[in-house]
C-alpha cells in the first residue's frame, strides 16, 4: 500500500479529552504505516493552508492536557466563509471550498478526521459535497464532540463529565456560603438547548432545584421550595440552571439587559434573573454564579480519558478499514458507528422520561414545576 | 396499605458511593409512607440486633459523604458466624439465624435491603435460605457493592469510577518523579481477580505497562519495553498493576516475604516484585507505590454519586412495586434488575477481547505479554 | 473558678476556615473548664437572642467544613440595627444593643470571641462602648478574618491561600480554552480594595497580566501586551483582575451597566470591561469569567486548617490568661496579638514595592502600566 | 559586560516546585542579559559534561510541571564519585572535579545556581574547594530544596505545602474507610529526621494521634487513645505517623522484616509497625497506608509556585548584583538570603515547643506520650 495521508482537525468550542482522541487517533495510523497531518484551527486551516505532520512525539504526553493541539474555531463553514468586507462594510461571504481542495491536494491528504459538534459535522457533510461538485471525494470519519452531551445517536459524549464535574464541585462549594448566611444559590451552567450538565451535576451537587430548558419552569414553584424549605428549618437552597432554562411561557432571559450589549444572555442571564426573583418571590436572600469557560477547561477526569481514547481507537479503526463517512459513537454501552449525517445538526435533549430525572425527583428535587 | 418497614444495610469493604444509595433507597421510600429502618455493620447489626430508624434527617446531607453512615462489616455470615472460642481456643463457628429472625421480628421489618458484592448477595441468599427453613419469608432486594467493579450481572458499579480517578491521579503524580530521576514507577492498585481499576487507571494515567490478573506477564516483557523506552530517550516508565496480577506461570506473589507476617501479600506485594525484577532485569532504577485504602475513601466522583442514587432509587422502586429477590444492575446502558442468586459468588473478570484493552494497545500501552 | 461562660460569633462573609477556629478556640476552653456557647448569625444572634451550648460534640469533625456552623450576618450592627419600616417606608436604624446586654446577661456570657474582618472588629469596640455606657464590661477577645487577606496588622489571614488555589486553579483551567481558541480570557477575582488574591492568584497561575486596585491600569498597556504576545505565536493571554481593579484616571467600572440594576459593579464588573476593551484595542478575541462566590465556598486547604487552628488556638489562651482587647495576628511569620483597636476599620493594601509584585515582574507579568 | 554564563541545576530528590524556581531563575536573567545553562541530572551532567542552554521559550510554560525539566541525581558528588568496579567488584570511588572544572570551561560557566537539600549545598562547597585547589573560583548560589522543610535556616521551603496538602487529603480519604469499618488508620508520610509534614498534615486531616521523629511514643499511650476513643463512641482513630518515628528507647523500626531486604525500613516500616501494635494493644482493628512517592509528584500548589517564583527571583537578584556564596531563604515572614555554608549538612527538626505542637494538643491530639 502506498502510504496513506490522514488529517485530522478539531472544530467548535474546545471540551476536556480533544487530545486524547487526537493522541488515540494518531497512534494506531502511524503505527499501521499512514501519514497524519494536523489540521489547524479546524476548518480554517484548511481553508488557509495551515497543516502540521502529527508523529509519535507530537501526540505523547498530550493525554491529560485540556484544549488541543491543533487548535480550533467556532466559525469557519468554507461554504460560507467571511473573506473579508464587502464595499457597504457588511461582511464578504464566499464559498472557499476550492480553498480546501487545493490544501488537501497539496499535502496528498486523502480521508479528513473530523473531530466536532453536529454543526461541524454538518460542515464536514457540505464541504463533502462541495468537493464532490469539484469531481473530487472527501472522505470522511468522525468523532463526536459537545461538552453538553447532546449529539444525536450517541449516548455519551467526552468532555461531558468532566463538566458535570466542575459544576458539581462548584455547587459542592457554593453551598457553604448557602447554610452559613442562610440564602439560595443559583449556579448557572452549560447548555443552551439541552439540559444534561445542569442534570447530572444538579443530582451530583445535590441541588434542592433544577432547571433545565426541556421543562419550562414556573418561579412560583421555585420560589415557594425555598420558602418551604426556610419554614422547615433548612434555610437555605442550591439551584443548578441551565443557561438556556426558561419560565413557562417566556423567552429568552432578556428582562434586565443593556440593550448597547451585543450578548444579552449573558450579560444577566438565567442565573441572575432566578436569583432575582427567587429573592424577590420568597423573600429569602439569593446570589448567584455563572461558571462559563470553567467547564470547558482543564484537564478531563479519568473517565473522559478512557472515553475519548476509545471513541479515537474506534475512528481510527474504520479509516483503516476504509469505512468512511461514518461517526464513532456509544450505543447500548458500546462504541460502535453510525452515519455521519445522522448526527448533523440533530440534537439529543433529555427527554421527560429519563431515568436521571426520575431519580433526581426521587430524592426530592424540584424541576420548578408543579 | 399498613406501613411496612424496610431494613437496610451495607455490607463488606466500604466503597464511595454507599451513602447516595442509602439516600435514594430511603428518600422515595419514606415519601411513599414506608418505615426505614438502618442495621448497623451489616449482617452483624442484624445478629446482634443493632438498628436505627432512618428519616428524612438520618440521610439528608451525605450525598457526597465516602464511607457508610451505617457502618459495614466484612465478616459476619449469620450462617457461619464467630460466637467465640471453643474450649481449645479455635473460634467457635455457629448459625445464628435464629438471632436475624428474631431482629427482624422484633422491628417488624418485612423486607431487607442489601448493599453489597458477591459475597454478601451470597450470604443474603443463605440467610434467605436460614428464615425459610424456620418458616419465615425474608423478602431481599440488593444494590451491586464493589469497587473493584468485577460484579456479574451489571456493566459497572458505583464506586469503581472514584477508585479509577484516584489511581489515575496517583500515576499522574509519579510521573513527575519517574521523569526527574530516569525511573520505572510501579503503582499498585486494587483487584484480586479483576483488572478493571488498573486497566481504566493505566490507560487514563497512560501507564506504559499495564498488569491485570487476566493476563498473566512475562517480567522479561516487561523489562525491555522500559529498556527499550530508555534506549529511545524515553528515560522513564510508567506501570500500573493490579495486587492479584502474577507472572506466567507464577502463583501468588510471595517471593519476598517475612514468614512472620500473618499478610503475606501486602508486605511486599506484586508492586514491589514488580518494581524489583524490571531494576534487576533492565538496569532501570525503579520504585513502588501502593495505593491500598487511598482508593475505598473520599468524596465519590459526581458519576458515582448519580450512579449510586440511580441504582438506590430503582431499589426502592423493587420494594415499592413488591418485586422481591432482585439486584439493581446496568446493562446495555441502562439501569435494570436482575435475580439476586445471578450476582450471588460470581465474578465479572475483564475479557481479553475487551475493547478498552485494545484502546490501550493501540496508544502503546504493553499488558507484558510478548 | 466559678465556670466562666464564652460567647464565639463569626461574623460577616464566610470564608474557609471558619469552622477550624471554632474547634480550636472551644475545644481547649471547654478542656479548661470554661462553658463556650455559640451565638448565631453574628452580632445579630446577640441582638435577637438566638445561642446555642458549643461542646466537644458540637465542634468535632467540622475542622474541613467550609461556611460556619454558627452561620453569620453581613449587616447587623446593633448600633446601627434596622429594626423595621418607619411610616415612610424607609428602614427604622435603632441602637439596640440594650439587646445585647440582655443576651449576654440572660446566658450569663462573660466574654466575646469575634471572629470578623475589620469591618466586624469596629462594631465590637462600638459593642463594648455601648456595653460600658451601660455600666457594663465587654471583654473581647478577636480572631481576623477577610479572605482578602487585607487585615491591617496581620500578615496573613486565614481563608486566603483557599482562594488563591481556587482562583489559580481556575486560570488554569481557562488557560486551556485561551491556547485552542487564540484569545484572552480574563479571570475576575475578589478584592475590592486590596488585590492580594489577583497577585498571588495571578503569579501562580502564570497570567501575563495582573490588574489590581492599587495600581490604575493602562488599556492600551494591556492590549499591547495581548498583542504582541500574537505577534511572538503566543497567540492566547491570561488576565487576572481584581474586582476593585480600575483604569488610570477612572472611576469604578460602571461602563455597561443595566441603570435598573441594584448591583452595578456586578452586573458587567469590570472583568468583562477588560476583556470587552481588550478585544476592541487589539483585535484578539477576549471573554471573561468571574469567580465570585466559588471563591469563598469549599473545604478550607490544609494551610489554611493549620493556620485557622493556630489563630483560635492563640485566642482561647488569651480568654485563658484574661488578656482582653486583642487580636490574633502573624508577624514576622509567628502567630501573636495586638490591640483589637489596630485591625477595625483599617486595611492593608498591596504596597507598590510588594516583592511578590516584583517577582511577578521579573517572570514578565505586566501590571498594565507602561 | 560581556555575557556571563550562568549554570543551573537541581540535586537530590525531586519536589513540586522545582520548574518554577527554573524558570524565575531564568527569566530575570535571560532578560538582563545573561546566557543561561542547564546542566542536566543534577552534578551528574556537570561530571558527564551533559548540559542544554536555556532560553525563554525552554522556561515558559512550566510553572505548574512537577518534577524537573533538568532532571536529577541522588547520588553524584563529585569528589567521591562512582565511576566503575574496582577488580574485587566494589565500587571505585573517585575525585572527577577536574571534570567538572572541564565542563565548566568548556562552556564559559561564570557561577552555578544549586537547586538543592542540605547535602546538595554540602557537596556545592566542597565542590568550590576542589575548584580553588585548581586554582578556579567556583561562583555559588543556592535555593534550598527539601520537601520535608527541614532545612536549616529557612522557616519554610517550596514543595512541603504540596505534600502536607496530599498528606492531609490521604488523612481525608481514608477516614470515611476508618469510620465506616470502626477501625484505626495508619498514614504514613516522608519524615526520616524532622515530623513536619506528618505535624502539619496531622493537624490539617485532623488526626488523633501524631507521631514525629523528634518525640519518641510509647505505644501503650496510643493504643490507650485509640482504645479509650472508642470508648466514648468514636470507633475509629487516624493516626499520622513520620517514615523515621520510632518508639522511646527504640531503634529504627526493623522488627518485621525480611532480612535479605536491601530496604528493610521500607519493607513493613513505621507504619505497619504501628497498626501491628496498635490491633494487638487495643484490639481495634487497624489498617495503614505508605504515602511514599505520592508526596513528590503533581502539581505544586498555588503556594509552593508563589514561594518557589520567589526564592528563584531572589536567587537571580544574588547573582545579578554578584553577592556570591549565598541561599535564598525566608526569614521572619520575608525573603532573604545567607551563607551557603549554614544550610549545607544541617536539618531544622520541630523544636519540642513549637506553637503547631501546642495548637495541635489544644485540640486534643495526641503525640503518643504520657
Amino acid at each position: 500500500m502506498p502510504t496513506t495521508t490522514i488529517g485530522v482537525l478539531t472544530a467548535g468550542g474546545d471540551c476536556p479529552g480533544l487530545n486524547a482522541v487526537i493522541r488515540a487517533v494518531a497512534k494506531p495510523l502511524l503505527h499501521e504505516g499512514f501519514r497524519v497531518v494536523g489540521i489547524e484551527d479546524g476548518f480554517r486551516g484548511l481553508i488557509e493552508d495551515r497543516t502540521r505532520p502529527l508523529g509519535v512525539d507530537e501526540v505523547s504526553g498530550i493525554l491529560a492536557q485540556g484544549g488541543t493541539i491543533l487548535g480550533s474555531c467556532n466559525k469557519s463553514n468554507p461554504r460560507r466563509f467571511a473573506t473579508g468586507l464587502n464595499p457597504d462594510g457588511s461582511p464578504r461571504i464566499e464559498d472557499v471550498t476550492g480553498r480546501c481542495v487545493a490544501t488537501a491536494e497539496r499535502h496528498g491528504i486523502d480521508a479528513l478526521i473530523v473531530i466536532g459538534g453536529d454543526g461541524s459535522m454538518s460542515c464536514a457533510c457540505e464541504l463533502r459535497e462541495g468537493f464532490a461538485a469539484r469531481g473530487r471525494e472527501l472522505r470522511l470519519v468522525g468523532v463526536p464532540k459537545t461538552i453538553d452531551n447532546d449529539l444525536w445517536g450517541t449516548e455519551v459524549t467526552f468532555g461531558f463529565q468532566t463538566a458535570v464535574a466542575t459544576a458539581a464541585g462548584a455547587l459542592d462549594r457554593v453551598r457553604t456560603t448557602a447554610e452559613s448566611h442562610h440564602r439560595a444559590m443559583v449556579v448557572e451552567v452549560m447548555g443552551r438547548n439541552a439540559g444534561w450538565i445542569a442534570l447530572h451535576a444538579g443530582l451530583a451537587g445535590g441541588a434542592e432545584v433544577i432547571l433545565i430548558p426541556e421543562i419550562p419552569f414556573d418561579l412560583d414553584v421555585v420560589a415557594r421550595v425555598v420558602k418551604e424549605r426556610a419554614g422547615r428549618g433548612r434555610r437555605y437552597s442550591m439551584i443548578g440552571v441551565s443557561e438556556g432554562a426558561r419560565p413557562i411561557g417566556g423567552a429568552k432571559i432578556v428582562a434586565k439587559v443593556d440593550p448597547t450589549s451585543p450578548d444579552p444572555i449573558r450579560l444577566g442571564g438565567v442565573g441572575k434573573f432566578v436569583a432575582d426573583e427567587i429573592e424577590r418571590r420568597s423573600g429569602v436572600e439569593s446570589r448567584y454564579v455563572v461558571l462559563g469557560h470553567l467547564q470547558r477547561g482543564g484537564t478531563p477526569e479519568a473517565f473522559d480519558r478512557v472515553l475519548a481514547t476509545a471513541f479515537g481507537h474506534h475512528a481510527a479503526g474504520l479509516v483503516a478499514s476504509g469505512r468512511w463517512g461514518r461517526v464513532a459513537v456509544m450505543s447500548g454501552g458500546r462504541v460502535t458507528d453510525i452515519p455521519i449525517e445522522d448526527t448533523a445538526s440533530r440534537q439529543r435533549l433529555v427527554p421527560i422520561d429519563d431515568p436521571t430525572i426520575a431519580a433526581a425527583r426521587a430524592v426530592y428535587t424540584s424541576f420548578g414545576v408543579a
